[in-house]
């Protein structure tokens, strides 16, 4: 097992009925700014709710946050709550605006030029104004962790940073805000939360069996809870454990210890930041080629990842890994996810177009052992044209 | 799944070299009170790690705690720390010198009449002076949760506390420092943290098969590495593994959402009490009975635990339960750990004395049913002769 530092101070508050709880978890007499997305909140009743437990505060309401949240957007948002003096910020909704609601705390606080900075010079962020989250799409696993995706337009860059300070302070993980989703937002979810797992998961073996099953554990739930949510959105129990499965897919608990790869995430996020196309299906894109194409250098942790979650036990070697990445394939087709380029009308130009970002962004040394250069992740690419 | 909330702000730094870090992690300046148990810190190099590290803190010493820690020697050590005006305290050792610790910060800042009262009166800890821990051997899970275990030796009680203010601000886990434990300790440790889980799992069926899984990862690692660690204490991955397990079995992570048991370990605290007998031992003692005792209520995750942890498949149901149990008692066996009471020269007269003690403390409704009174505690202390 490697060395780790593990640190994670999210209060989480599951179960139905719990956004009334927020009402003990933000300082009294505290100016709220909440933040949310496209206006969903206020069709399935999660809106009331969080108004009626911030009854008390001055609230402040920023919506409009985009699915792969914009800086652009996001800095409307800082100017407005550093105008308006706000000392808390509540995100309500998914990933996205989570992410946003983490950016625009750090950059409330954000002492040199432009926050941007942040994410491209890696400026570290040394303090955030306090946030919490009402959570209502289980998927990217943001509600409990300190990490964020913001995306700038102007430039099409998709770019993430993390920092001690932007753990929200609480979230609330009601199953029963996710009731509503459409089926398309559970099945990317379910699939994000897959591929957390995997790029954790899937790299080269340290002697870590506990992560490992820890690993195996959320994988397991996921298959078969996957189908069920797609059949029957609104079961509770159903919805619960995809929820409570994602959160623990990137909380930190499962990454002790053991090295990571997350090539997939970075160049997946290209194909969101030029096409636009949902993050959980740029993942099922890439990762298949990804896998395939390092197939070599992750054949043990293949081989355990094929025997134990999809029984696959016979065959040559290669014969095994082939059988897993179809398992997989297969996995995220049966929740209506397509895993090739085409699907999504992108051809080798968008390949050829990613290679030259990279090249400018002089990106290199991707995965668990720093060995995917631009070439390969050409090759990647090209294998899911 | 049932609702929850969970919360867990302990820093963990886990591996090799790790003690020389609480440099960064303790606030400079702060005088520091250095707690420990018999000395064997002295023996292993641990003792020179951590003064080596606060170099440049003010450092009060204060030694010998016992297991299963004496309130009387806990006293003196508030008093000290109060007269030198500690503000952070280093606990150095195992779960019996992490769980003093806790008492020591609480009954620092407690302002009642004697601190004691935390533990019978359940007057609730509402801040304490903070503290830190390297943890020396793995086992009781107190180096990332709240809780502790005292025992008052003039009125021959163990009782526990736990409070939001009495988590470490960090532990440093460096499997090292378990090389030179002896092998009583191991095994007790394997046993402790092992009937952690199965207090939190072997209850009833409430939908959460991630908790289950995740629960099972634990049991499964445990087995696979305890009997390598007995013959190869010094084998890094092993004691890595072993010491992850242990804090994993009882930081929270399992529990939530789950009803949980803890009947073992309150009708097992009295055999501590009232012998000095093992804590660990006391454990072994007392589950394979309650497991039998209350074989029908726990059917199904009996049933489950059986099939998925040792491979119990065939036979009548009873047959499977019972295989079940013994399935686990021969782990702790193999373990060199002793399972019945006249093992450890108890007899009935203990059982009375128990009996009596829960009578005078009016002691009722134990178990995830709560339907474990004083009766059913003398009938499975019976079936433990």
């Amino acid at each position: 097992m490697n060395n780790f530092n593990f640190y994670n101070p999210v209060k989480i508050l599951f179960g139905k009925g719990q956004i009334s709880a927020i009402a003990d978890e933000i300082p009294a007499g505290a100016r709220v700014m909440v933040t949310y997305g496209g206006g969903s909140i206020k069709k399935n009743g999660v809106y009331e709710q969080v108004m009626t437990a911030l009854k008390g505060h001055t609230v402040i309401e920023f919506s409009n946050i985009e699915p792969n949240p914009h800086y652009e957007t996001l800095m409307q948002a800082v100017e407005i709550a550093k105008r308006q003096q706000i000392d808390f910020v509540l995100a309500v909704g998914g990933g996205s605006v989570v992410d946003g609601t983490k950016f625009i705390v750090a950059a409330m606080e954000f002492e040199g030029e432009d926050p941007w900075d942040i994410m491209t010079k890696r400026v570290p962020v040394e303090r955030a104004v306090p946030f919490g989250a009402v959570l209502t799409l289980p998927a990217t696993g943001s509600e409990m962790n300190s990490g964020s995706v913001v995306t700038r337009v102007s430039t099409k860059e998709k770019l993430a940073f993390s920092s001690p300070f932007t753990f929200p302070k609480f979230s609330v993980l009601d199953p029963e805000t996710t009731f509503t989703l459409p089926l398309r937002q559970v099945s990317n979810g379910i699939v994000d939360a897959f591929t957390h797992v995997l790029e954790q998961y899937l790299t080269y073996p340290v002697n870590a069996p506990l992560q490992d099953r820890m690993a195996e554990s959320i994988l397991l739930t996921l298959i078969e809870e996957g189908p069920k949510a797609i059949h029957n959105p609104q079961d509770y129990d159903t919805m619960a454990n995809i929820m409570w499965s994602a959160t623990m897919a990137l909380n930190g608990v499962i990454r002790v210890g053991v090295p990571t790869d997350w090539a997939t995430h970075y160049i997946a996020h290209e194909l969101t930041a030029l096409h636009g196309i949902d993050h959980a299906r740029t993942l099922a894109v890439v990762l298949p080629s990804l896998l395939r194409y390092k197939g070599k250098e992750k054949r043990e942790k293949l081989l355990q990842y094929g025997e134990r979650i999809w029984g696959v036990d016979a065959g040559t070697e290669d014969e095994r890994l082939e059988a897993t990445v179809m398992a997989t394939v297969s996995f995220f087709e049966s929740l209506d996810i397509r895993t090739k380029l085409s699907d999504y009308e992108v051809g080798e130009d968008t390949v050829k177009t990613i290679v030259k970002r990279f090249q400018e962004r002089g990106v290199k040394n991707l995965g668990e052992r720093a060995d995917i250069q631009i070439d390969d992740v050409q090759q990647i690419l090209m294998m899911s044209l």
